[in-house]
């Protein structure tokens, strides 16, 4: 019996690893590659972020038209979003506003954030409306720590938005999706809500600038969508209803999944009961979760493991470290020695405790100062938002760094 | 074969007449009895309009529990709406906002005015939003020149105004309501594009008060919608979810459909290819179309006229007369000689012309004095309403009146 691994918006879930390209293929999105990192690092004069070097974001749409219109000096703004359901959030939802946050700042871009209070109510049958409505300010904290720049950020509830030339794009969404589309992306159907039916087209509208008077008044500017490969099919329906609008195409980076802690072929989730690591946890419970959830590859007993060596495509801890280990260096040495049965599964469960903790100090540290005050400058829709660009002196130094990209990959591709 | 009516509120057909009295048991409504309109003059301190006494406004869900709450001193409001589809109304559009403008009197009430610019670009193929949106203001005038209340009255444009406290009742109708609820109500299923899937969510909203936290803050009044019958499914659903959402369910008054000139038992449509009387008609072009149009229950001929009389059940030209000629004895008088054969179709004819064009004049006239900054004060949102009930000596006078209500009408309980 072959098992498909599930794919959706609403559920991630495989017993026998998520086949990245054929996800790729399936979706009709292009991999990137050495190359397209290289000239991202040429034309935003930045060093690339890991993620887009050890192939977490490894699949792309349109990031080369964003890449052409950088280059000639037109504007591009950056849309993700997040739909409150958890009083923190958890290390794996971090994973887009972190790699958000590096956007703005590589390609000088505004970002709106969609918090989608209204899709939670929905799909969540236990949540109220004005829970997730009070979710949606506790959660903006956690990505306002992320450090994204007040004067090209905003973050907006669609309880409280949707209206205006936000609803007006989203009438005009509505008009040209049937309900055969819908069920046939999503697998909606007649037993769904009319929310649940119709949330596809609210995710979608954000996607065209000219949702967003108070920012972009009627310009057309280019998006893009930073995001994990399960939301690739609401942008796929974008870009078909773009194509129908006149409007631009929205472009799109995506990334693989933060592995759960007990199973490194499953999302990092805070509704199932998988154990997750969420951002205001202890160290002493980040310690924990990895010592006693992290899913190891190595031997089962010490003599397995010197002779055979760790399988790092099933090794949740260092998967954590793939992504959290800035140091090029250190982690290819990291991988060399477990692989080799020569560095031990509590070692590298340590490093990974101690790397994680680092992040979560700083951000429990930068979350604290985050006030209301803040998080209302933040949702404000009615202010002047900064659409320069700063020049800067180039940050990537491209002889001392790899660009491996997806296919050029040594550790990860098998994965 | 048994031809059925269909009765949705996107189709009135019927080849054997509608029957109002099934009608009325299918959607679970009570009939206007003469016991009801009695009860509603004592009340409201008016005289029942001559569309309550002749039947004509027929049926109603819950009018008992809004003249309950009138006589406690209690806030009721009412609400109406319009999908702008052509440049000017016609004559069984008016007949809603004619009988809601004698409800604001009558009743001291609000009225809100949802114009559906989003619902007419969802199912009219061939309008732009931004023309839907121009019909809007257009179409504003006609209702405006019923003389509604500026205090009393808003009138929204859906794209405009959907967004604040309106979407967020919209998002909890849209979490109750099921695929399944639209698809056995309104027949829409996957082939419908997700605007019209969802739109019954849209037009429910307007019947909750704390859509409207402009006008109510967050107080519940009950609604009152007064309607043709064919509208009706939305409510009966409204009146569903209201119970699961703890709202108070909208009452409701229906009326018969204001017969098409061909055809005594279909209703009047500007989008078919049937002829109407346009609101800016000129006396000729009404002439005209009732005497070429206009169907004849009169006999073929002359003679056979005078021997047999005429079947007042299908002559459309008595039923207009039924409409709009407030004189009942008069009335009474056109009746009894036209079934009786000793007046001609041509005299009848004659007489309709003349009352429909006094009442297009009349309108002609006072939307001529609609200026855009008027409508622009409808349209405003923000402004003080007027929530006040004027006292008023009894308009109604007792036993001069018949109270003919439904059941009781004895020229027309038959059509």
């Amino acid at each position: 019996m072959e098992e498909e691994a599930i794919v959706t918006p609403w559920e991630v879930t495989s017993t026998t690893g998520i086949d990245y390209l054929k996800l790729i293929k399936q979706f009709g999105c292009q991999p990137i590659d050495g190359t397209l990192v290289r000239r991202f690092e040429k034309i935003t004069k930045m060093k690339a972020h890991p993620w887009l070097r050890r192939g977490i974001f490894f699949s792309h749409k349109d990031l080369d038209l964003v890449l052409n219109a950088y280059e000639r000096g037109e504007e591009i703004y950056l849309y993700t979003g997040r739909g409150p359901s958890s009083e923190s959030l958890h290390l794996g939802h971090m994973v887009p506003f972190m790699f958000t946050k590096y956007l703005q700042d590589a390609l000088d871009a505004i970002v709106v954030i969609q918090m989608t209070d209204d899709e939670k109510y929905y799909f969540k049958e236990s949540l109220s409306l004005d829970e997730a409505n009070r979710l949606t300010r506790q959660n903006a904290k956690d990505i306002i720590a992320c450090g994204f720049n007040p004067k090209k950020t905003w973050i907006f509830s669609n309880l409280e938005t949707v209206g205006g030339s936000l609803y007006r794009n989203i009438v005009l969404i509505m008009k040209h999706t049937s309900g055969n589309m819908i069920h046939g992306i999503y697998g909606l159907d007649l037993n769904n809500s009319v929310g649940q039916f119709s949330w596809p087209c609210f995710q979608a509208a954000p996607a065209f600038s000219t949702s967003f008077e108070n920012i972009f008044k009627d310009r057309q500017v280019l998006c893009l969508v930073p995001m994990a490969i399960d939301q690739y099919p609401y942008f796929k329906m974008a870009r078909e209803i773009a194509q129908k609008l006149g409007f631009i195409k929205p472009a799109t980076i995506q990334s693989r999944f933060l592995p759960s802690l007990e199973h490194a072929h499953d999302k990092a989730s805070s509704t199932g009961q998988k154990e997750v690591i969420f951002m205001n946890d202890s160290r002493d419970n980040v310690a924990r979760k990895i010592r006693e959830k992290a899913f190891s590859g190595g031997g089962t007993t010490k003599q397995e493991h010197i002779e055979k060596g760790a399988n790092l495509a099933v090794d949740v801890p260092y998967h954590y470290l793939l992504y959290f280990l800035d140091h090029d260096a250190e982690l290819k040495q990291i991988a060399e020695e477990y692989r080799a049965g020569r560095m031990m599964t509590s070692e590298v469960k340590k490093k990974a405790t101690e790397v994680i903790w680092e992040i979560l100090r700083e951000h429990q540290e930068a979350r604290a100062l985050i006030t209301d005050d803040i998080v209302k400058l933040f949702m404000n829709p009615k202010r002047d938002f900064d659409h320069s660009r700063h020049s800067r002196e180039s940050t990537a130094h491209d002889n001392e760094e790899q660009h491996l990209g997806f296919h050029f990959d040594p550790y990860f591709r098998s994965i």
